[in-house]
């Protein structure tokens, strides 16, 4: 089968690994475009209504070209305030952050920023369910970290202590996410157990 | 009191017109701008995390210089495929879309998009809280009117009914929202009436 990135995949499920059933891995794909397929098939589904946010960009030039499109001639990437992914599922807001990290031991808290935690915070405040998703390449493995437990660690390290997250704590504090050929990241399993 | 856009404000409040007392009206700022004030108000205070989603922008072509920021030199406008407004309060996923209109006596429904109104059905079969904001210029009001109203006057349009809500029928079926100087449109106000 042919990819939007032209790699050819080879294929282990979580359900069967049949030497002559191979089936598709995560490997090759962002976990962002798992994502976003994932999301595409909740949606599709009635599952859930969660969306990427669009990347922020500061416009300061529009060109507006007689019969077509306006063209942007010079805009800036912004900081993004918030999450990137938000959305509604069984009436609860889900929010949260994607990373996914090359490093086998540890994640690096070097990879989140401080106005994302801030809205983290203020997420969990109004109740609202909030987590990172959390992939490590090398392992091929994604894990759902509750915001909260993310926020120990941060505070953890902004007072002296480590500055990542080793492995092994995400592996027993948090849910690791199954993978389906049409679910990629099949979080809302996860967060079904964690949240209701 | 000098607004970003220069322009000098004059006063009607809510609560007290007394001749004397002129204070703040909606008059002069777009009502995007008034719910932007609004939203950093409920941030702040901690009443609700709502934000506006990016302007979704097709990157084509970006400029790398030596020792300053990325430059993007090609990029186009795309079509919004949810509605511009969500968040969290009190645990529920708040989703709205606001327009705003100079006609005086009706709400024309060629101000929404169709894939706006598959997204408003979607986030209420999640049980989303899912509404527009309307703002009627001419008048100074702004009301919310339930998604749900919304999409029966959407569907009576494309079932041949009419092409817009008139202003009556809005003022009828929704909810005016109060205005106040830190909350310019207080639509949890509104909210608590509806939906809590």
């Amino acid at each position: 089968m042919n990819y939007p990135n032209g790699q050819q995949r080879l294929a282990i499920n979580n359900v069967v690994r049949k030497k002559d059933n191979r089936m598709f891995s995560n490997r090759g794909m962002s976990l962002e475009d798992d994502i976003n397929v994932t999301n595409e098939f909740y949606l599709e589904t009635n599952q859930a209504v969660i969306h990427k946010k669009p990347t922020p960009v500061q416009i300061v030039n529009v060109h507006y070209p007689k019969r077509s499109a306006a063209v942007i001639t010079e805009a800036y990437f912004k900081q993004a305030s918030t999450t990137d992914y938000n959305g509604v599922y069984k009436g609860k807001h889900i929010d949260f952050e994607a990373k996914e990290t090359k490093n086998k031991t540890s994640f690096p808290l070097a990879n989140i920023h401080e106005h994302q935690i801030n809205h983290m915070q203020k997420v969990i405040d109004q109740q609202g369910i909030c987590f990172m998703l959390i992939r490590f390449t090398a392992h091929d493995e994604t894990y759902l970290l509750d915001a909260r437990a993310l926020l120990i660690f941060w505070n953890l390290k902004q007072s002296g202590g480590k500055k990542s997250i080793p492995y092994d704590m995400i592996k027993n504090q948090s849910q690791l996410i199954p993978f389906h050929y049409q679910k990629r990241v099949d979080y809302l399993t996860a967060v079904d157990k964690l949240y209701f």
